[in-house]
């Protein structure tokens, strides 16, 4: 129904449509799982999260990797431009819900990762059998840096144990790595060209979420191509960034922080 | 340090001060965990938000506990003020940040859950050892309804599986249920006036949150009270419905729905 | 009716009820002015403001003193948090509506004015009668200063321009000044505790709104309540402060700044 | 040197740089006039936007267009969904920001007014010369409807009065108004078509903002060009509406309206 409803084909009597939660009954249903089976059957986070997202259970393997994802991207310290807005807003005495939105709305573009570009990158150049090469050059005439390699200060000969892990983590339970696999000769390619310009975790959890939409078994290839498109990852990121987000106005709160006003002499009037 | 910065004793030599993230060195840490640890050890999404919120790790059954609650509050359908709000932004074509964040906004006082504030309620009755009787009646002059009492559909003889299991779950692991154990009579008092005052899963979660602050042995009596003071289980029930909210975001994206406008015939222009 | 509704009188057959403006017919109306009437008889953006919030056309000088609140009040330069975190949003390339949001959830009890704040305490030394004198002892028993008095650089022997302009805008148009009047009684106090405790801004328009809505002749005595009780002056800064907030959401936009990220160095990690 | 700044031909020595708006000395500037000459200089609500959006002063029948504007598109009925989310975060018991910032973030693509993209495909079509025949097939082979033509009830015989009202302040005070005679050009073409197809309001106010650019004398052709690229037109509609969004806000409060709730009937769960 679903379905035929995006299509145009139903015309439906209600002036809402909704497909997720279920709160009709004597308890909500996420996807049509109840919450006492929640509990009784030991579900998890990323359980709840692929219900409500994906509307299908995943297996095991697959919501710990969810989690994986939300743990690592939960906080990047007091510096970045999101955290930075939601100190200012806890501090000029606004509530939790100010501050985390003050901060969540400058996930976008430039700040908050370039996992859903990495893995539209490295689904492009894989399912048009790019060699890692073509690809790289592809990117570099568009003007381009390839998303999801490069690292400030990790190397070669110095890899993000992040990286490694994830890595581990999904040669051990994934069906298949192909994705992955894909990125790691990538970063062969650029690895020639700059020691630095190895793998992050980005381009690792980007590569990764491709692997399980198209291996899990559980993503028909249109479905997996419609969460690529219409940006999952991102909002992953934006999920995950709201436990650092609100660790950090709950921070300032307790620290009785006062009025944050930036100092007039790193300011240049023009 | 922190502690003397608060109360004002120190005057630092930078306009942030920041306590829960360090992202200065190879890899950010939680609280001083680093993220290796995070995944080599097998931490969940819950340890996460204790190591970001209360700057400690807890015991295994608290994090569990935590997990549970996020779960349970992860959504509750689409016609809440949140979600509504937030599909009303998607079908306005709006981005997922903007969509989520015009639904977070709706969270306050009459919608997110009564949990905080059964929390400080039990926790003042309990602590001021107020027979349930007395309480409730203190209550009832001040014109309050108990928070953490009542429910529309759920009663006496057929009651919230949810508030059962969380409580299994609790008299199972916590150490200590003294105050799910005086909400318990309090539900006792409430449940001689009317059949469908019952206990709900928000007047649980809160009695089991001031157990937990209280016996796990990993909070000193005053941070305790400052947890429930700031109000950490709203922000709790905010991470939560973020789950959901998305959800919403997404859902409508994928089934494409156009512009909502509120029907004519639904308004009383007065 | 719309009082009625208020009062639970009437249980109105819709789910929305709304009294400002009506789309229904040919053009939309503000309080039952159709748009054409506001092109052809002059009308003011203070007029609009007028007709959409207190539902009523004021007296001119009345419409024209809030145009001049609302351009004292568009901008306070980039330093103050609401424009800083609208910059740091525009730098992170997000769009006009979320930078600009960004920065309007910083205003509240620390920034934004003590226009609401200056407006009840004025009205309530007041309306009872009290001297300024006990007024202003009253406000320290309280540990609260004087909101509307003090400036950084002003003094007794320097005033505040504006300040002066609103004053002789007022004592020639206004039918009283009796708010004003005590004000200025309350600045001859402090006055004589500090040369800098001079009525401010904030201060001049909170006791000028106050004589507004009660000469004016245009409210009640039970609508002045209620409109400095909700906190309308609050929400004429705003609106104000949103022409700022754009203001600087496009200038960074036109001077194409990159993302903004705090220096570590100004963060004290504890 | 803000050019400078933004080609990165300058490495300026602070974090921030900011152009519009001077807090440092006795009172702010906005683009170098201080908030008295405001005052005695009869500065309008235009005006200020003009010096903190463009840096300069407009003639006076721009400013006033300006004001025209805001007018026009401050509030359109409790139904569209900025007003709609505004409503029932402001019934969810929410501070006025809040409620103010949940409809703003609806403003976009679908909702806000078709203003910036007329002004950009009759300055595309003007410049090009493109006959308003050409113009109007072009947008058809694209699949576009032509942005500022067509209206749900006005036609050919019943025109929008404001449109006439528009068009006869412009007529009469601007120096040139091509880019409107190119629309009305345009008009006559599309109301070949059918009845209803005239200029709408948004029509009329994107091709006189192109005429403001480009025949005021007030801005160069490459700054003409930045205007209507970075699109402050949404940026006016989006300040105007604010005045409409708070108007609701502060209704429901005046009405003591309670948490809305979706009716469960008018959802399709599917
Ligand atoms: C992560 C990142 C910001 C680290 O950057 P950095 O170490 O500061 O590197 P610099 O920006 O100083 O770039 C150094 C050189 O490497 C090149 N380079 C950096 N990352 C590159 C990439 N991903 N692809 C191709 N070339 C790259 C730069 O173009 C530059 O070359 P140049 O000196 O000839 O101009 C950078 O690698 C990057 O932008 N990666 C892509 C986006 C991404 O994955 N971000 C993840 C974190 S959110
Ligand atoms: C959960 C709740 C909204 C369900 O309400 P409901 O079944 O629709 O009940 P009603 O509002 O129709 O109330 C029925 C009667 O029970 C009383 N009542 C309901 N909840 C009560 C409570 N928590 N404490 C005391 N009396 C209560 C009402 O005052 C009313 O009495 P009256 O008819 O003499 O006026 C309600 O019990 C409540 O407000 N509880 C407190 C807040 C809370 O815990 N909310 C959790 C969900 S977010
Ligand atoms: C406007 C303001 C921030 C300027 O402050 P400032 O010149 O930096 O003054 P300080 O904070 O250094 O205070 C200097 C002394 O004057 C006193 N003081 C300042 N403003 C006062 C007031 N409004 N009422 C009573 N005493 C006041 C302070 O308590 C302090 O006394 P102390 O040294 O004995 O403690 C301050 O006057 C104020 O808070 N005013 C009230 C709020 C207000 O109107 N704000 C408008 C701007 S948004
Ligand atoms: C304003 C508007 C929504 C009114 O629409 P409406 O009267 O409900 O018209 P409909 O959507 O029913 O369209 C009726 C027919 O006119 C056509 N049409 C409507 N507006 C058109 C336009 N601007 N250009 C070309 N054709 C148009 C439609 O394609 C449709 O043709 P069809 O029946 O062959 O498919 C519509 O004209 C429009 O989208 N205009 C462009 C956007 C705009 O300027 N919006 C301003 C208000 S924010």
């Amino acid at each position: 129904l679903s379905a035929a409803v995006a299509q145009g084909k139903v015309r439906v009597p209600t002036h809402i449509v909704s497909s997720i939660c279920d709160d009709r009954g004597e308890e909500p249903k996420y996807a049509g799982v109840t919450m006492s089976e929640l509990i009784e059957e030991d579900y998890g986070v990323g359980d709840v999260i692929s219900l409500l997202w994906f509307k299908r259970k995943l297996p095991k393997y697959a919501s710990k990797f969810i989690e994986m994802c939300v743990m690592l991207c939960a906080d990047h310290g007091p510096c970045v431009s999101g955290a930075h807005n939601t100190i200012v807003t806890s501090r000029a005495g606004k509530d939790i819900v100010s501050s985390l939105v003050s901060g969540l709305l400058t996930i976008g573009p430039r700040f908050g990762g370039a996992i859903d570009d990495a893995a539209r990158c490295f689904k492009d150049g894989h399912d048009n059998n790019l060699t890692p090469h073509d690809f790289v050059e592809g990117l570099k005439k568009r003007g381009m840096r390839v998303p999801g390699i490069g690292h400030r200060i990790k190397s070669k000969d110095n890899r993000d144990k992040r990286v490694e892990l994830l890595q581990q983590f999904a040669r051990k339970f994934f069906p298949s790595t192909r994705y992955l696999d894909y990125a790691v000769r990538v970063e062969e390619t650029t690895l020639q060209k700059s020691a630095n310009l190895v793998m992050n975790v980005d381009g690792c959890i980007g590569a990764l979420f491709l692997d399980l939409l198209a291996s899990s078994g559980a993503f028909t290839k249109k479905e997996a191509d419609e969460v690529v498109q219409i940006g999952y990852l991102n909002a992953l990121f934006v999920v995950a960034r709201s436990i650092g987000l609100v660790g950090h106005a709950l921070d300032q709160k307790r620290m009785q922080q006062p009025l944050y006003r930036h100092p007039w002499d790193d300011v240049l009037y023009c």
